[in-house]
């Protein structure tokens, strides 16, 4: 007999991107950060005392929160840290959307979104995206009288690494009768010279929530850590309602906070992936892989049809070869890999078997 | 303007027992394990290497299944690894419960049940455990009567420390139309000369959803390491579809496979507790505080009226000499304080405290 919900028994879970186990792996599928994290990170690990792993955590979260919000210049009660990204995004359904009503989501996104949907029983809204990756000008109106009450925008653009500006934010939601998550996993990426700052737009309003992860910028995917950032009306309920007791992790947080506090360290990785993602870029085009303008730590790159047989075959030879990359088969984006920027080296062994490929 | 659900805005968050900062708190108040995590565990928390920390963890905790199925004699399919024990009940809700469908608990038991109900829309049935705190022989039906299609027992109980044997669960779970979770959290400390073994009937009961967790018996509350075992029906949808992609973390998942393969270590800390168990009983009835016969790491003891002002004042009066203990305003619970046996200069610290206090 099955006890299954019939929303459950019906739905496919999240297919996760690849983890080989092979250590000789070239691993560009799943967005990690290819430096390691920084030393103070491996010292904060070295130094948790046997009490940190015998007791339980601060339930809040406490020093997480504090180190965030001084990093941000917000307050703590404007933070909420979470079991990596990932729970914050079931969070904001939890607390924000009835069973049943509908989820917003740009297509094509992340394909978690919609299996969190699917979970808490609600149907999804998808509102495509523009030629340009981006949300088009009726985007908050069709999401508005559809009657979502909440809606998730990945930004920079996964799998795309497209920028929204913060004004088109602030006038998304502004315009958004619901909830609206920026979802941030790729803003440590973003090039500085753009000035981009979505958290100064919290305190006008009140329905944004920003996802952060130390998963990516801070090479932390391991430990599972992010953490949201809004009004303390959207963060409380999260807080102290319905986040897991506990949900975060005494040694997490530890190494979390160290790896916050060490921005010199972090922003030297995010630059030189910046640097090899330019490179990258330009020696696919070479190739013939034309890439959307990414601000984020992968590419997006059309595989030519005459390419060695399209996408997907590309995708299929290179796993033979121990070079993961991302292929999703769905509209938009069959023709295209994703490939996480890796470093000079990992950067080269790709592109070498690209050119093998085309020969 | 507030976008919570309805049901969000109205409840009241989970109370986690009190997480004193002072490292010269006598903390016998959370049922932590008082003696530290084994040496294992502490050498691989060193021998962590970066890439665990910058890569996704495995998406399925395979390293753990394995550890745990060799552990218990099952196959890695009846093992799920979850974000403590406290993840496994939010999932055994969100996977077999309909929002607004009930939810079955034993009454008094584990505060977090209800609250976990709350979040999800459901409401509780509560039944009544007998004087003896076991459940009454109607309780089965009781359920059925509701249509509850999941019901949570702890067990041993808590804050009793009441032990069920295999047979009394065996025919609860032939009983109950839906799924019954025996959440064994603190099982690790039942008497060995009892031969409890309750994960030999997930074999005939499809519809039994064991809890296990490293927070108490492993000394590992820190890491937020829990599990579950079942028939592969009941932990599929689990593993596979409910569960946040990547819930577990690669240094919990590390520890936790460290603690669990060294089993002499823990042993010795389940017997050195037990023992202290049987002391701190027999002196606190000699200070004239009964207590339930427990089987787990803490001891509920009736606080008679005539001793220094009753329960809530005894507890008030230990806070104020930095020695924390649980007490619940609630029915049946509010005359006694639900002790966790500590180390013997912990539990002598106590001791003299109540002998002051009632001088």
């Amino acid at each position: 007999m099955s006890y299954e919900r019939d929303n459950i028994r019906r739905m496919a879970g999240y297919t996760p991107g690849e983890q080989p186990q092979n250590p000789d792996a070239v691993k560009l599928n799943t967005n990690e950060n290819p430096y390691p994290p920084s030393p103070a990170v491996m010292r904060a690990l070295a130094e948790t005392p046997a009490d940190a792993l015998r007791r339980y955590p601060s339930p809040t979260s406490a020093a997480f929160r504090r180190a965030a919000a001084r990093q941000h210049g917000v307050e703590p009660e404007q933070i909420v840290a979470t079991n990596g990204g990932d729970e914050l995004l079931r969070l904001a359904i939890t607390t924000f959307v009835n069973p049943g009503s509908p989820v917003g989501v740009a297509e094509p996104s992340y394909s978690l979104y919609p299996v969190l949907a699917g979970i808490h029983g609600s149907p999804v809204v998808r509102v495509a995206l523009g030629e340009d990756w981006r949300p088009t000008p009726d985007f908050a109106e069709r999401m508005n009288r559809e009657r979502v009450p909440l809606t998730f925008l990945v930004n920079p653009h996964a799998p795309s690494g497209t920028l929204l500006d913060p004004d088109a934010i602030a006038t998304l939601a502004r315009s958004l009768a619901g909830v609206l998550v920026i979802d941030e996993a790729y803003v440590d990426f973003v090039d500085p010279s753009h000035g981009h700052d979505v958290i100064a737009l919290i305190r006008r309003h009140d329905n944004l929530l920003i996802l952060r992860t130390l998963s990516k910028g801070y090479s932390l995917a391991g430990i599972r850590f992010g953490y949201g950032i809004g009004a303390p009306g959207l963060i409380e309920p999260i807080a102290a309602k319905t986040r897991d007791s506990y949900s975060v992790d005494a040694v997490a947080e530890r190494l979390a906070v160290a790896a916050l506090e060490d921005q010199a360290y972090a922003t030297s990785t995010w630059e030189a992936v910046r640097g090899e993602r330019a490179r990258l870029a330009s020696r696919l085009e070479g190739l013939g892989l034309s890439c959307a303008a990414s601000e984020s730590n992968f590419l997006l790159a059309r595989v030519p049809e005459g390419f060695a047989g399209g996408a997907s075959a590309v995708y299929r030879y290179l796993r033979d070869q121990g070079i993961f990359v991302r292929y999703f088969d769905q509209p938009r984006l069959r023709e295209s890999l994703r490939i996480t920027v890796g470093t000079p080296e990992q950067n080269d062994t790709l592109l070498r078997a690209l050119a093998r490929m085309n020969r």
